[in-house]
């Protein structure tokens, strides 16, 4: 069942201690067929050293249940459904507690876009998230985190294809994009803008965001129907 | 005698410098087993690369003498067995100064809760010690820093298995767990961190602590009766 | 055709994941001919796992169009271009994304000579360009971020050779040589010294520039007929 | 001739990228034999992947003259000399450049103690020596370099055995010991505590220097009659 869905999300998850993204545990990918309404992820809690493809687990999208495997998914798994139901054009999800990211969301502030290695993946700053209030946290805690994410991205006129990530309040980064694969190249690029940011309001704390019209052009440049980069 | 306990103490302390914690022998992992009122011990100032099991002390609890072993103990014995003693609850002890943990310890400022990461393994802020005394300091010096980490925690009303780890004010960290493997694990843990917090700090010098709720929510979801992350 | 310069560039290519120059794709080395006015370099786009000495693309340095290859030319190849060009004494040219220098380029703040590590490699400040204009960005960008480049030069009367590197604002680090490896090697010591920098800044954010008579002291140890460092 | 120190300096050297203290050929370590007064030094500019044992250089340590070798010394020789000819007690000498060390010596501070990492090794503060004038740079400049370390200790009443290191301002660490891997594992020990005090200060860039009282319990635990660390 989905065997090819599966192995995708088996390959990107053990990326993400390859990328350096991940201590332990600390992190999980998932990935969908949006034609049968069902996504693969990680198992709860376990090591990337012994985890194997035959570990991932199938949820359906719209119940929550699991409809194969032997583990529990990933604690994390509301949040990704939720995700998926509210964000139509992606196709897989990574979460992770990566260093320089989680600073800025233990900080609860944006990632402003300061240049152009932030332009050509993400058309605006990363938002945070508010934070969650103690009846969220309290109830139904992962599936409220997804919608405090999209509500952010709804709050701001946010499409979730321009800006594939979020950092949640006090947390940690989510990223997203067309497949699992895909979904972990912007974890590392998101990873590593916040790096830069961070050194770069060492240098500057009152650093405005770059010039609207570079945004545009290195964007746009990577994407869209006038995209040039690239073969 | 204690071969499997020596095993683990072995290894427990072979993981430091994997996982980036030492330079040179500057840590030490112990273990105790409760039973016998016995711990091992990595010998002082031999190097990580050389070392073999049988290179591991057996030190007596009560006493503090050596029960087995041709080399001296770690010249920070009395603190772990002070710790062991004061601390009925653990198992493992592990001491580094690793980088950014001790650059808080030579702040002397407590290491906050400032997200999840943190919350999913301490339930409350990481504290650090007072500065030692005069008479502490020439006296028996590491005994006396096993009693102030101790005194810490009494002052501060907290159990030692919510927070398993400590800065020593002008010294470094320790942390401690169930056995010598989950010592070391949350001394990865903290060192991780004591290097997000650096950067949050970077980003706004006046961040406050999470919310209480969340870091309930967090740390209740990994530990307790009610505890559902992993398998 | 040009054997020799595409295996130089290839493995100038393949030194900047190497030296931890690049995340993915972002970097870029070229080489020139200058008898036959031919560049070479990087295919835009193209993994540097799989890429080939057979993916280099031959490129004519005066109406900018392929000469030879089956992929298409990074999309930066116009600014490597104008270089080479306005800048006769230089033999290769590298484009990357690295942190730290990328960091002080989103500050949009000139690096400079604050040490003797500089002034080994760099004859003064390297400069940072000033923002592009709107009409600049909307026009032909990346030949226009080399006419930027070289302005910057010229107005601050600054020969190529002499400071083989270039900070372009909101964007990142350009650094050249006498050929693609030593290109390279400049980049590399741009990322050190920027990094380095940084926590100098860290330490005392008003440090002034290094006495002209150790920069030049140092710079002419290393460069000019009166050199006498190496061999 | 000195084939075994030879081989120790040689080793040393190697020892330098094991540790990640240089990038291409900034570094160079020597060692001395003090019966013959010759001390034997790496080659200049030469790459630390080709060199090999025989590329050591020999030289004379009062007239500064090549007794045996093949290449020309490091260009650091005079400076290497001068601190063993007025530091007596010294066998060996490394310098670097560092990354952390180095951004202190840019920034012209001194590294106080702050805490028993540093105590461990070094006896007080690891000075930064005063700017060098226009004569001494444009006159012996390496020889110069030299004496303004020794003057610095001088002024500060310290011994060279008590602090084996010193910041050259604008420029980079010397370390020393009593062999060349002794003092290599100095210039190890002295990039670490330049990390950990550099992020201390970002956590409070007031702190004052460690008690003095537990400086001296940590020095005297691993230097003296009184020791007590290690076999």
């Amino acid at each position: 069942m989905l065997a090819h869905l599966k192995q995708q999300v088996f390959e990107a998850n053990l990326d993400l201690p390859k990328y350096g993204l991940v201590t332990f545990t600390w992190g999980n990918v998932s990935g969908i067929d949006r034609k049968n309404n069902l996504i693969v992820i990680k198992p709860s809690g376990v090591s990337y050293d012994t985890m194997t493809v035959n570990d991932m687990v199938v949820v359906d999208l719209v119940t929550g249940k699991v409809v194969e495997g032997n583990k529990k998914p990933s604690s994390d798994t509301p949040t990704h459904l939720e995700l998926y139901r509210q964000f139509p054009t992606i196709g897989g999800i990574v979460h992770t507690h990566s260093r320089h990211a989680t600073a800025w969301a233990q900080a609860g502030m944006d990632l402003n876009a300061l240049g152009t290695t932030h332009a050509d993946y993400f058309y605006g700053a990363i938002p945070c998230t508010r934070k969650m209030t103690e009846q969220e946290i309290n109830g139904e805690y992962e599936l409220e985190t997804g919608k405090v994410i999209v509500e952010t991205f709804q709050n701001r006129n946010i499409e979730a294809k321009d800006i594939p990530a979020v950092l949640v309040h006090s947390h940690g980064p989510f990223a997203w994009g067309t497949d699992p694969h895909n979904a972990v190249h912007n974890a590392v690029v998101l990873e590593e803008i916040a790096c830069m940011n961070l050194f770069t309001h060492q240098l500057n704390s009152n650093i405005n965001s770059m010039q609207q019209v570079l945004l545009d052009k290195h964007y746009l440049r990577k994407h869209g129907k006038n995209a040039y980069y690239g073969q």
